[in-house]
């Protein structure tokens, strides 16, 4: 455990005046350097561990790759003791734009730099679906097997239930069943793992069209992207979403869930993918609470 | 308020099987691209508001700048008619180090990356203190101020209160005296827009010292790596710390308080700022919660 979480020394204080020493389990947090060849394409602060899926999901992420067959080798560098380094030889170099030109899909704007144009450039490298809008929407999703995965993903936490602090990200079919749950300090890295856990096993869009993403923090537009990028067909956060991230859904025809609890959630984007499973409805109005 | 907080039609539902339509307000994310002269330095997601603060802020805190007059210009790029760039000319380009040196300060670990690279990294970069060690050990800072620096910044928070989709930072001084509080959908950015405001105010490194910085996250390697740059005496944090962020605060001379609550908090280095206004100590053992 020493590579997730370490002890330090610390001080309580109350405010009765007392000060108590004590030991508390800390999380760890460590770059990461990601190289393509000998270029560097990112450094990201992440709990160690699950490092090889960290890089396939990100690199699935920002379009730099689409299956696993396109990562010839990834490998931590040699040249250095600690496991902070991984460099990664893709299959074809000219299959996908120059790494450089990728560096991030945000960061292709011009001088328009907007919401939309963030969305263009995810809606551009985004996978092909049989119909975007559509896809998944009769695979049998219900608010019930939502906040079942929510509960699992949470009782799963290992890490935070020692250190409150990390996030974690899951992937789950309709019937509830956790297909991977992965802990980071990053909820981004938590995804990519998640995401990246999926590409080295093989799955592929279409497996991933019936699968939610299910993550315990806020909906903001880069896990939007980390989802629409992976072909999922929902997209569930515990905490409030973003504009942008509203709005990337809606647009990448990805279903938006946010305050996904125990008793309730609310839709952002593509309900029509969440059947309640009582049919009564109250269309009639804006509620009050 | 069109530009720090939206509204979306969603869709609620309740485990009983009921729907209903609600319209929500969601707090606005839009990416910044920061510019020196032509060069792009960086894009952040950020919510639109105090922009000029949030370049001056990371600029100060990836230490391209000491102080708001190395900063000639900071102006919205008249070419877009977004608000979404902002093109910067520094006073002097040969003071500092070439920008496409400095884009990050973890960037620059060499192939041993690590923790250790990126903490050193932090220190050859920020202001040099009297006494980084010391430096406002004796201005008075108790558990008990802190906790109200807490609850006054949560108070105060708008934004939070209407959408439950941000992150706060706010400068306050021993008397608990908020100088500043900034909300942003990145904690970083939060932080950025606080201390920016510090910098345009023309305030310097020994008002800093004297000064807490308050958030309302986690406690990552990177809000220590811009409360150092920043030169303030105390960070302290709500929800819980990284391992990096305590290793980097033991080094770098700063105090960091998490978990700070209503009723208690930890200190995780330096606790010697923190007087408990109660004399009362319980220094003979761990205590067991």
């Amino acid at each position: 455990m020493g590579r997730i979480t370490t002890r330090h020394k610390a001080v309580r204080f109350d405010l009765a005046g007392l000060s108590r020493p004590r030991i508390e389990t800390v999380v760890v947090e460590e770059p990461l350097e990601v190289r393509i060849g000998s270029e560097q394409l990112t450094v990201t602060m992440r709990t160690p561990g699950n490092d090889m899926e960290l890089v396939h999901g990100f690199l699935l992420s920002e379009g730099i790759i689409r299956h696993r067959d396109d990562v010839l080798v990834a490998r931590y560098c040699s040249d250095t003791e600690t496991l902070n380094v991984v460099e990664v030889t893709l299959r074809d170099v000219g299959h996908a734009l120059p790494v450089s030109a990728q560096r991030s899909l945000v960061m292709h704007g011009g001088c328009g730099l907007c919401g939309k144009t963030t969305i263009d450039a995810v809606l551009a490298a985004s996978p092909p679906a049989p119909d975007g809008r559509t896809a998944g929407v009769d695979i049998g999703w219900t608010p019930q097997v939502l906040a079942e995965c929510a509960s699992t993903l949470r009782e799963g936490q290992a890490v935070f239930a020692k250190t409150g602090g990390v996030h974690a990200a899951g992937l789950f079919d309709a019937q509830a069943r956790m297909l991977v749950a992965r802990e980071d300090i990053g909820r981004h890295n938590a995804v990519d793992k998640a995401v990246g856990w999926s590409v080295m096993s093989g799955a592929n869009g279409v497996d991933r069209a019936a699968q939610a993403l299910v993550v315990t923090s806020r909906a903001s537009f880069e896990i939007v992207q980390k989802a629409a990028m992976a072909g999922v067909g929902i997209v569930a956060c515990v905490s409030a979403p973003s504009s942008l991230a509203v709005e990337a859904a809606q647009d990448l025809g990805l279903t938006l869930v946010a305050f996904l609890r125990e008793d309730r959630m609310t839709a952002f984007a593509h309900p029509e993918r969440l059947r309640p499973r009582d049919a009564r409805r109250a269309d009639d109005g804006i509620a009050s609470n």
